[in-house]
């Protein structure tokens, strides 16, 4: 994955803190002493794949500049129910205001690694390789897909400049133009943007044709069959990579995989990744 | 709900179409003509709860401040697979450019709200609430909230400086620290916040009896039995109310609800709501 | 007092060095050698109960980051005429540069401090306690209410979602929707918002009893005499918490607090306090 | 005054909201139907001069984008106790809800208005005029200047880059570096900033003699007598502009007013003026 | 060019203006009543590429919502020396207050179109295209790429996340890694971004063998002689696009082009296009 | 020139690195091994005069807080072609990442130091000053004016709001207002603005008489032959300083400075000038 610098780090973790703060939290600040000192462990409470420690970290860092944190994972391990992710020492008062927002960094994150890591753990052996969409929420595009990388995921775009993708509504909005408004588009937007790849999307055979002869690099195999998506990966055969998406699941993604195609987008990586279970026990 | 204003709306809409156009929609602005106009429907392709139209109709007028919106449907109504949200119609660039930002809202919000009236359908009849938590994804505690309600739920704190909750790691930094830390903390609490109520988390049943004693306004009861669950109504009955909290589901919501608590507190309503299944169809 | 968190005080004191900057401080880059380096005391030249110092260190930080910091008070201490309330030491020009931001962070929150200390202290030996409002400055209301608390006062509401508070418009603008608008009122308030406490205004004894019948947690006696005041709270006695608002000055603070009210609200604190006088004194 | 931009206007405001409401205003949101409207005035509770009005109305056009507005005044202008400054009539919650963010815009900016025609009212027929000062609130140096002249009263600098500004600590640094220190920094400030004026501070008539000798624009008369106020106006003469400045109070302002001196500069106006008694009654 | 949107010209402008007024316009405010109007011309005072006209127009209108906006160009039209680009009428203040700001960003962004299209004009008829690069002011990437794409260029990448390109410094860092570093460092990239495009730096021709050898889809030839470039363009054919960089001046970009390459890449577009001059003459 | 300061320098380059960045350097990430480290130099590829070094040194310094910064060199310094303006030492990541937007900062600063030496270099032995202009890039007049100081020329105004220049569309939109609307201005300007100066635009040597009648401090010399010029300083002698503007470039500015005008204001220098060449050579 691409390494978090620290000034986004830094930027995400204000912004949290501040958001879960507002005046301060008021339960810490009048029960909890100044003085009284702190030690605790955020766990896993069940098997999973980290990502967003340097978040966790940076939570406690804002509150409390010389907290002491300890852990041997980097984004991208496994971890295995129980296992220790981060031990922070530090002020009593620093450790429960920055618990939460610590830990929903890392839960979040956490989650989607470990689901993308599930997907990727399906269809290995196959050469499908698991790629994240831009179902994400907004402000998280960056590290929704920084989380899917940590999961052993392929990022897909990251925005709409970055790629060529030629979608459904593209092509209705093209009706009527052109005698072939695929290739006419392809033609124009690679003028345009020789620097950037091409996709189209195709929902049957005769537009996985089309878009080969257009000259796309990348077919976007949308809501097919197991049985269409053999045909297309054999029509794509050499001339442009495939894409299945639409309704991938883990029930399903090892019977895509086999059809042989290059990749499997799946929405659900970012949009609807279960947190994973991960606590702060302070040692009593 | 505690409506949208429309400094909030704009301000989120254009962070993320900031987040999701960076130099703009290579695509869109490649292949289709700046005057084609085109009409679309943004539909559920499952029933839900909707919540974030205002963010959806923002994202278009963000891009094409004339464009035409019609829809009967207001936030946490709800509607039945193949129900038309939102029309729009207008400049076809904006529309393709502005569609994933406003199905992204539109979609996470809907899920939240969706799944909220599962929990609060499932304890119809029982006195019981459903309620939200902190685990919400930073940069969106307003908006998850907002979807929470939208669904039937009830808002619990905003942030840490709206209820005085006293929690497991609160006790343990208290511990040794005076005979009756809960008390001492209650009342130190109550000194200085006394505009605020006061919720304390108890694990067993002589927790919850300190609390009373120590005049806690709410208690929170974690992962109790329903048993224990019941026990704890009948101590708090007329003193406290109650909030049952700790791995609940859809499953198991009911047999709480039944035991008599006030209040249910699932954190799954926001960290892990499934998107709820929304597109744009262009019409051809 | 909920204390300043460092990305609070940072964040504050660049924006007011920005603001106060502009392209830089012409004179002392103009005229002070680089080289030259000074020492000088922030003195207290009256007396005043101190709140800010982490800001007005933070303003020579920014500019020295290795500037040398001496003193002993802490925010809501008080001191006395000519009291030291820090050293400073560094280059002289950050000295320079800082001096305004560092002195108007300072004056202002201690002005609201003493002003607000002033009152506890006429108001000592009855139960009544000395209340802010949400008169503030904006872009000050968390710093306006953290100086309060360090004079001794305590925080009423810091936004309009942490409390609800129903007051004369309200009650103006429900008239005629059902025979007893403030009952209805609060049933719904509670409805929604269960962990947040309730507080009515009330102008006559009436109203007093109107909100106590409907069940408020808190009633806010507005502009009342004190024979009223007497009155109000002997009705409110173990059912409601009593605020005395509207009108209160030094001159008749005490004699609202003997009337046995709770609460004494004083927009005046955070938006009359005059500034006290502080300086910066180079050695010579 | 230099007019307040729309932007300006509009970025203060959507702050001051967001700070305010926080995730809303929950008494208004469950308690005031969506559907009730109500009209209300903005009255003058004292005798006062007007700034800040179009923040005012900024405010409830944020939350009512078709809010109707009505008013006679301007900035600027005198209202005398009872006098209406603007009428507003829309959506009952969104004036609620925008009540506080407006006054306390206009109550703040009229204090300061209303103290700086107070002083300048007291100098009428001397040639001395009102000046400010840089001890504004942090955020608010724009505004807060904006309502002195909005009194009548003339800006200084508004920072520290558009005017040499030779101070006491600024000698004491130079203290020792060359023969005539005031003389070798004025020439530096000269040289390096032709087109901004050059004032100096003098404690004593000696310190006025060397800062016209060595050519400053204008002499800053700090804490002097009115005696020595008359023989430095005496000194300067022809040369230079003279500024009295240190404990000026409505009390002795005329007394240094006959002076002579050009200008006054009065800290107070900014930091220590009392906001004015305004407020809304809504229409019953 | 991709439009720019609504909010990308609103956010510029109202930055550029808040940075070129400050607390405003004292000159304009100062002698100019607020009831004169005026109408005026922006013209262009040579021949050039017009490019900015929104951001222009936008400048005006923040500070006069009604002002009147006439012109028959859009951004990429060629206007002839004394062209009449924009006229407008309105309030003279904000006509004079908004001036600068409108031509600054008008005569920035046409000198890089016009700089652009004289590139353009050069190489007609060859197949090479003039490219930009990332050689652009902090802040401006995305409206300096506009200009470009303005003036007839094609945009290379927009960040270092849209594009794969191994350059100089990368293949030190890389030596002694692996046998074949850049056929190891570009296997690796196409494994972590396989929706990316390839380039591959080369200075000589051996390099260019390499690159081909690895994959890469565009060889970038940096510094090469004429010969050495036609050489490069024929071991390229049928495999990769050609790019030629370095030391490209109007003087010799013909040249280049006449070697057959795709695109030649010149920094000076946006590092160093001297602005048009375009002057704003009021009616009289 | 006025130094940066910290916050100045971190708030710039981190934007820049956002902006550069995007979601990360994915051909470093993905080709250079975490643990490579590596050292370059950055070097003058011709003669200049070097400004931003600081902003260099932060570039780096974001992305690898424990870089090694090396160079015995500060902003204003001459440095010829060769020699190293920089040492940077640390992990080959961050510094790969980062080049692009340090050389993007000292290039286009130093381009404009270095040109400004230039003018100033041209006029060396005459009294005539190089000023700059308002003709900067949006988001960098400060740094402009920064690096037009580094070169050895004097800041003009920052802002619209430090000086009084009344300029020709000012005289247009005066005319009829008064039989002598220069004088009206001039007046009116003084009283609403005395700690500012004043400068009047003047055409032809009858304006540059009644500029100086009606008490100008500075007077605009624009466009001129260098014979008007002559006289124009003449008339002003003694009364006011004189700047000249139009038209000057490196050719003619000798002939003009001669005419014994005080200040020669250039435009090019920020709007024009070329950014200078300087290169990261990585140590092999």
């Amino acid at each position: 994955m691409i390494p978090l610098s620290p000034g986004e780090v830094q930027t995400l973790v204000r912004a949290a803190l501040a958001e879960d703060l507002g005046a301060g939290d008021v339960t810490t600040a009048s029960t909890i002493p100044e003085s009284t000192r702190a030690r605790g462990h955020i766990k896993a409470r069940q098997d999973l794949v980290v990502a967003g420690l340097e978040l966790a970290a940076a939570a406690f860092r804002e509150l409390a500049p010389k907290v002491v944190l300890e852990g041997g994972l980097r984004d991208g391990d496994s971890a295995e129910l129980g296992a220790v992710l981060l031990t922070v020492e530090g002020p009593a008062r620093a450790l429960l205001t920055a618990e939460r927002v610590a830990l929903n960094c890392l839960q979040r994150l956490s989650g989607i690694a470990t689901l993308t890591a599930a997907f990727v753990h399906r269809v290995k052996g196959t050469k499908a390789r698991i790629l994240d969409t831009r179902k994400t929420t907004p402000g998280w595009r960056r590290l929704d897909k920084y989380a899917v990388a940590c999961g052993g995921g392929v990022n897909h775009r990251q925005r709409l400049d970055d790629l060529i993708l030629i979608k459904d509504n593209h092509l209705v909005a093209l009706r009527g133009a052109s005698p072939n408004p695929v290739a006419a588009a392809i033609a124009r937007a690679r003028q345009r943007h020789p620097y950037l790849k091409i996709e189209v999307e195709a929902d049957h055979l005769d537009q996985v044709r089309q878009a080969i002869d257009a000259g796309a690099d990348i077919v976007l195999l949308d809501n097919m069959s197991p049985d269409d998506l053999r045909q297309a990966v054999a029509i794509c055969r050499g001339q442009a990579l495939t894409e299945a998406s639409g309704g991938i699941r883990l029930e399903n993604v090892r019977a895509v995989a086999e059809t042989g195609v290059d990749f499997i987008s799946v929405g659900g990586l970012t949009h609807s990744a279960p947190w994973v279970d991960i606590g702060l026990d302070f040692e009593s």
